[in-house]
C-alpha cells in the first residue's frame, strides 16, 4: 500500500468558498452571520470535486490512500476570532468526513483545528476529540503562527501548547506542523511562508524539552523538513556546540519529514541525510505547485517517481517510507483501516 | 586565488561589546551617551583578535581572501533608533576598515548599514558611500528586516528600498541580504531567522519586477539561498504557474548564492541544481557553527573541502566557484585589489 501522508482538499465546491465569504464579510456585524445550514454541498458534488483530480492522480501515480486535511491556506486562522475559526474548521473538518465515508479506500482524515490568535490552545480540543472520535481521524494540522506571518504568539514548545499536547498524545494522534495562508507582505505563503514555519518549528524543537517532558509525542514537519535536510551539517554542529546529544537521540523518535520536495536532487539529498525511519511519503497533491516539469515530462508534484528514482533505496527501505513509516507515525491508522475493513465486509 | 564572499568580525575585542552596552544602556537617556571616542582598541588588539581566527583558518584551509564585515547578529537595527544605528554602524564598519589596512592581502570590506525598523533607506546612503568612497569597501549587508523576527517593514521589493538600489547600482556594489539576530522567541538566531530571511528574499524577487527596474542590482543569497536549492524544483514549479519565465532568465542574472552548507549532501545539491555562474564561495568562519563534525574530523564550516570532493565539478567551474564569480558580482574587487597592489609595491 501507498500512503501519501500529506493531502489537502484544495477542490472544494464553490459553495464552500461562498459561504467563507459570507462568514467573514459578518465578522463584527453578527446580523449577517450565515447559517451553516445554509452551506449545502450534496454527495454528487463532493464525488465530482475530487474524481477528476485527487483520485485520478492517485490512480495515474499509483498511490493508494491519502491522509487527507482541509486546505491548508484555507485554514486562515488570522481571520476573525475563536468562534469564526471554530465554525469553519467543524465545517471544512465535516466535508473532509463525508469524502473519507465516500472514498473509505481513498482518503483517511486529518483534522483542522480551531486556532485563533492569542486564545489558549486548550480551546482546540474539543473539535480534536469529535474528529478523532466521531469521524475517525488520525491526526491533526498544528498551525505554528495562527497570526498568519507575524509570529506573534509562544513558539511550540511553550509551555502554552501542553495541554494540547496531552490529549494528543492521549488519543495517540501526531500532528502536522502547517502554516496557513500569510497575511504578510513579506511572506509569499507557498513559496515562503510555508518553508520558514518548517524550518522554524524544527529549531524550536532542538532548543528545548519538549520531548523529554512528551516522549511519545509526534510531529510531521511537511515541504521535507524546510530547510532543515538541506542544512543537516548545521543543524549537527548548532546541536553539538550547544552541547545536546546528536539529532538522531534528540529529536528523531518524534519529528518526521515528509515527501514533499519537487525535484530528484531534493529527495535524494533528503534520503541520504534523514535516517529512512523518519520519512513519510507525500506529495501535497492537489496542492502549492501544479504544473508539468518540462524537463521530465510529469508533474513536479508527482514525489512517487522521484523516490522511485533513488538508487540506494532498498526495497525495505521504499516500503518504509511508502507505507510502514506512516502506519509508525499515525498510531490510529492500521486500526482505523481495520475497521473500515470490516464495516465494508459486513 | 580563493575568496571567501562571507566572513563577519565575530572575534571582537571585549572592549567593543562593553561600549555597545554602553550604548544600549544610553536608549532613553541622553545623558548617559558614551562617546565613540572613549572606545579605544589598538592595532595589536585588532590582530590578536584575528591571528588566532580568521587568519589561522585562512591559512589552514588554503584560502586566500575574505571578504568581511561587522557580525550580523550584531547589527540588531531593531534596538534603539536611526541615531543609535547609525553610531553603532560607523563604529563597526570603521573597525572593519582597520582590520582591512592591517590585513590588505587577507581582507576586503563590506559595510553595515544603519538600518532601522521604518526608517527610510535613503538614511543609509551616507554611511554606504563613506564606507565605498572613503574605505573602499566593495558591498554592503542588507538587513530584510530591520524589526528583527517581526518582519513589520515592507519587503525588498517595495519602492521604498529603491533608492538606496539606485545608489548600489551607482557605486556598482552588491548587497547581501542577512537579516540580523532575532528579538522573536519564535525564531532561533542562527538555527532559523537566518535561513528564513534568504528563503523570504528570494521569493520577493521571484514575485517582482525588481529587475526589470534594475537591470544590474545583484544580490548574494547567503547560507546557500536557505531553502530555495532543495526546493528548486518547487520555485521552477511556482514560477511556471504565475507564467513566469524560467528562473534562470527571471532571476539569475541578479540573485547569486554562497557555499554556507556544511556539510557535502548540501554543497552537491547545491552544484547540481544551480548554475555554477550564480555559486559564490563562503564558508561564514568564524560563525555560527564552530565545531569540528565527528564524522568527518574536519571543521563543519570548511566548506571548501565539501567543494574540492564534488566529483562533477571541473576546474573552470571551481576557478568560478572560489574567484571568479565573486569578481563579476562584487564590480569594484578587482579594481581595489589592484589598487592595493599598486600601494604596497609603490
Amino acid at each position: 500500500m501507498i500512503i501519501d501522508c500529506h493531502g489537502h482538499y484544495t477542490t472544494e465546491p464553490d459553495q464552500l468558498h461562498d459561504f467563507r465569504k459570507r462568514q467573514i464579510e459578518a465578522i463584527g456585524d453578527p446580523a449577517k452571520w450565515p447559517s451553516p445550514g445554509s452551506l449545502r454541498i450534496g454527495d454528487d458534488e463532493l464525488r465530482a470535486s475530487v474524481e477528476g483530480a485527487q483520485l485520478k492522480f492517485q490512480r495515474e501515480r499509483g498511490t493508494n490512500l491519502t491522509i487527507f486535511s482541509p486546505r491548508a491556506m484555507g485554514m486562515a486562522h488570522h481571520i476573525g476570532d475563536y468562534r469564526v475559526s471554530l465554525e469553519w474548521s467543524q465545517i471544512c473538518n465535516e466535508l473532509i468526513h463525508r469524502i473519507c465515508n465516500l472514498y473509505p479506500n481513498n482518503f483517511i482524515g486529518v483534522c483542522q483545528l480551531p486556532q485563533s490568535p492569542g486564545v489558549d490552545p486548550k480551546t482546540c480540543i474539543g473539535e480534536l476529540e469529535r474528529c478523532v472520535n466521531e469521524f475517525g481521524f488520525i491526526g491533526c494540522n498544528l498551525n505554528p503562527d495562527p497570526s498568519g506571518g507575524h509570529w506573534s504568539g509562544p513558539p511550540l514548545t511553550d509551555r502554552w501548547w501542553y495541554p494540547l499536547y496531552e490529549k494528543m498524545v492521549e488519543l495517540d494522534v501526531p500532528a502536522m506542523i502547517h502554516v496557513s495562508g500569510s497575511c504578510n507582505a513579506n511572506f509569499h505563503t507557498t513559496g515562503a511562508h510555508y518553508l520558514n514555519g518548517d524550518t522554524t518549528a524544527f529549531m524550536q524543537f532542538l532548543t528545548s524539552n519538549l520531548f523529554k517532558d512528551f516522549p511519545t509525542l509526534k510531529f510531521i514537519i511537511p515541504h521535507g523538513g524546510g530547510a532543515v535536510p538541506y542544512h543537516w551539517g548545521r543543524y549537527r554542529g548548532l546541536a553539538q556546540d550547544m552541547k545536546l546529544p546528536p539529532l538522531e537521540a534528540l529529536l528523531l523518535n518524534n519529528v518526521f519529514f515528509d515527501t514533499c520536495v519537487y525535484h530528484l536532487p531534493g529527495i535524494e539529498l533528503l534520503t541520504r541525510v534523514i535516517p529512512i525511519d523518519n520519512i513519510l511519503f507525500a506529495s501535497e497533491m492537489v496542492g502549492a505547485v501544479r504544473g508539468i516539469d518540462p524537463r521530465t515530462g510529469h508533474y513536479y508534484d508527482d514525489t512517487k517517481r522521484y523516490i522511485d528514482r533513488v538508487v540506494w533505496l532498498s526495497a525495505q527501505d521504499k516500503q518504509k517510507i511508502f507505507e510502514g513509516n506512516s502506519r509508525k507515525v499515525y498510531g490510529r491508522l492500521t486500526a482505523q483501516l481495520e475497521r473500515r475493513k470490516a464495516a465494508i465486509a459486513s
